[in-house]
C-alpha cells in the first residue's frame, strides 16, 4: 500500500461517518451544469477505489456488492471532486456524466414532478433507450 | 381535509417509496444556481407539510421531530418543486434558500473537500455567524 493511500484511509477515517450499516449517502452532481444526476450509498472500500481511481464506484444495497457505475452500460462518471458535508455523514461527487446517469435512459434519474394537487408529471426525456444501454 | 391534500397524499403513497425506518432522503438545491445545499430526511407527514405549505420541513432523526427549517435561526427554504427519483426512494427539492442552509453559517453544508492524497480543505467561507444564526 502506497503512502498517499493511507493517508487517504486516514482523513476517511477522520472525516466521513459511516451509518450502522457501513453506509454513507452520495450525491452525484454534474461539475460544469449543476444537475443533480443521483443518488447512491457507498461503503468505505468504494469511497476508497472511487477517490484513487477516480470513476465512481457506489456500494449496491439490492446487490451486496461493489457497483462500478457504468461498467455494463458504459455510463461512467469521472470524478472531478469529493465535498463532505458538515456532518461528515453525506458525500457531494463533482462528476462529469457520460450519456445518461439514469437507467430509464434518461440525463438524471429525478423526472418526476410531484405537485401540490398530487399530479405527477415527467421533466425528462428518454435520450437513450434502456435496451440499448444493457444490450453490451 | 380537501380533496387536493387527499390527491396530494395519494400521489405521494403512490410514487414514494419511504424505507424501513419512514424516511426517504431529500437533497436539498438552490432552484436557480443550481448549489447543493443539503441533505436530510423525511417521513410521510414531512413531506406532506413540505408540498402543501411551501416551505421545506424535515424529520430529525436526532430529535424524532418534525424539523421546520429555518424555525430558529431564520434561513428558511421555500419550495419551488419537489422532484423523486426513478425508484421513488430520493426526493430532489429546488428551493430558494434564505441566508445560508449550514448550522456552520456556510452557505451549503459541502465545504470539506477530500483530496486524493489525504488532504482535506474547506472550499466556503463562513458568511453569517452561528452565534448570530441561533441568538434568538
Amino acid at each position: 500500500m502506497t503512502q498517499s493511500f493511507e493517508m487517504l484511509r486516514e482523513a476517511i477515517e477522520r472525516t466521513v461517518q459511516f451509518d450502522s450499516d457501513g453506509l454513507v449517502p452520495a450525491i452525484a452532481q454534474q461539475y460544469d451544469t449543476g444537475e443533480v444526476l443521483m443518488m447512491a450509498w457507498m461503503n468505505k472500500e468504494a469511497l476508497e477505489e472511487t477517490v484513487s481511481s477516480g470513476k465512481v464506484c457506489y456500494w449496491s444495497r439490492s446487490r451486496q456488492a461493489l457497483w462500478r457505475k457504468g461498467e455494463t452500460s458504459g455510463q461512467i462518471q469521472v470524478l472531478q471532486d469529493v465535498i463532505v458535508d458538515c456532518d461528515g455523514d453525506t458525500l457531494l461527487l463533482k462528476v462529469k456524466q457520460t450519456g445518461v446517469a439514469c437507467h430509464t435512459g434518461r440525463r438524471t434519474c429525478f423526472f418526476r414532478r410531484l405537485q401540490k394537487d398530487g399530479e405527477v408529471s415527467e421533466t425528462l426525456p428518454v435520450t437513450i433507450s434502456p435496451t440499448k444501454l444493457y444490450s453490451g
